[in-house]
């Protein structure tokens, strides 16, 4: 389905039949952490919507909007495959028909992390999905965690906002090499693809020095920092410990917290974390 | 109906029985003006549901939020015997649990006319609107013309973040004298309600002007300022003639137009507009 129009007419329709809609948005180029998602959507709920969608306004304007790899026949199989019921992919043009003016932002959350690195970019993924929620109009909507901030800034928006949507967010999902699943996995050479897995590495160290008993932060992101270091094509955007809840950085190791880094491997930026509770 | 998840179910409900529910948000103290929204909400619509909740987010620190006129049991009784099926009256603290975050706002429309004396007022009606239409998920929503500027974005709103409701926008209903319903003329003094005439009077005469062929702005705008000069108690905010879609300033006096204006009466603010087309 192409049209915004249509998509809620459609919506409004299963509604009236008392039917579940379960929704996956994506950017598309999918991969098994998408597919995850959309399996247990597809398990819940009556119906299960996915959109691929690559939303320029969470992009800035040097980053990889135009080369964003895009697929949609493939996504289309895939989805297919997978449970999926209904594909909406909207054009650029009707979601933000000129002149586009009205956004959602989720304050104090927004500015962290990726947002430090990625101004405005929470600001475009929390507008973008509002607007998707209100075209899909799902009982639930599934988001991974490899995306921890993002999953943070839509809990809260829908929280905040009195959206009537329940969130699922679903474990990482991982190549054999501990790398996360990422569309973004495409840019990288095969020799890049190995040196990424130090990323993954650098967390499990965390886990097991913070599990080992060191309770000093600046130790522990260190040795993260020092491992991933050792690969010539890693360059560091952040490495930090903050509150799983607030996202922002902890003084002692205590509660749920969340390690979570940014690291460019040649010139792709990739994300990933691990949730740890310190008890 | 005070709390937000109840009204959230009975709206649920009311889908699944395929019933349309009308909404009309107040600030309470009602006059005739709502209740004429809601006696259109009552004609077009199976279920009526009308708020009244005095929102703190529209207020800047110096303006009148305290001391906003209330009265709930009288609300009641005019809500109930104009057609309200459903009165919706939430507590601040259930709207805003701390600490709240998410706003929504409408760029470029929020900043002109009232917005320049109002600062983040626009982003206060955009954000509580955005959530009143989440918990009660009207079909359509019904404001007033009176606060034309407020209407112009709630309508770019629904638009752009694709809401599927539709906004129906009735005339300013008006005391004998001219001066337009608002809960806010409860402040004003036997003499002052006299001198507030000078309000319409002043866009009448803006109206007349430019039947009769006058063309300059500055002429037209002139003229409504001597007027209303002439009231001792009356101190002007704004004159403006505006684009009724931009709400900009236009530079000729063509096509759809919308004059504006704030005047202090004594330390009340009162608005009030008229739209004119012009070919």
């Amino acid at each position: 389905m192409r049209s915004v129009a249509l998509m809620q007419k459609y919506s409004n329709r299963l509604k009236r039949q008392n039917k579940s809609i379960g929704f996956v948005p994506t950017m598309g180029y999918l991969h098994k952490g998408h597919l995850s998602l959309v399996r247990r959507s597809a398990e819940e709920n009556d119906v299960t919507v996915a959109s691929v969608f690559v939303n320029p306004l969470q992009f800035g304007p040097k980053e990889d909007f135009k080369k964003y790899p895009r697929d949609l026949k493939g996504d289309e199989a895939a989805l297919r495959k997978a449970g999926t019921d209904v594909l909406f992919y909207p054009e650029a043009a009707q979601m933000y028909p000129h002149p586009y003016r009205t956004y959602v932002d989720v304050e104090y959350l927004n500015d962290t992390l990726c947002g430090r690195s990625r101004p405005g970019h929470f600001k475009g993924v929390s507008t973008v999905v509002a607007k998707l929620f209100n075209i899909v109009k799902p009982d639930a909507a599934y988001f991974g965690q490899k995306d921890a901030q993002q999953a943070v800034v839509i809990r809260k928006m829908t929280k905040d906002l009195n959206m009537d949507i329940r969130l699922k967010v679903m474990p990482t999902v991982r190549e054999k090499g501990g790398l996360a699943m990422s569309s973004r996995n495409s840019y990288l050479t095969p020799g890049q693809r190995l040196d990424a897995a130090v990323i993954y590495k650098s967390l499990k160290l965390a886990r097991k020095l913070i599990n080992n008993g060191e309770r000093s932060l600046a130790r522990i992101t260190e040795e993260m920092r020092k491992l991933i270091r050792q690969k010539k094509s890693a360059r560091i955007d952040y490495v930090d410990i903050v509150s799983a809840d607030t996202l922002r950085p902890v003084k002692t190791i205590y509660g749920d917290l969340l390690i979570a880094l940014a690291v460019y491997i040649g010139s792709t930026r990739l994300i990933d974390n691990l949730k740890i509770r310190v008890r």
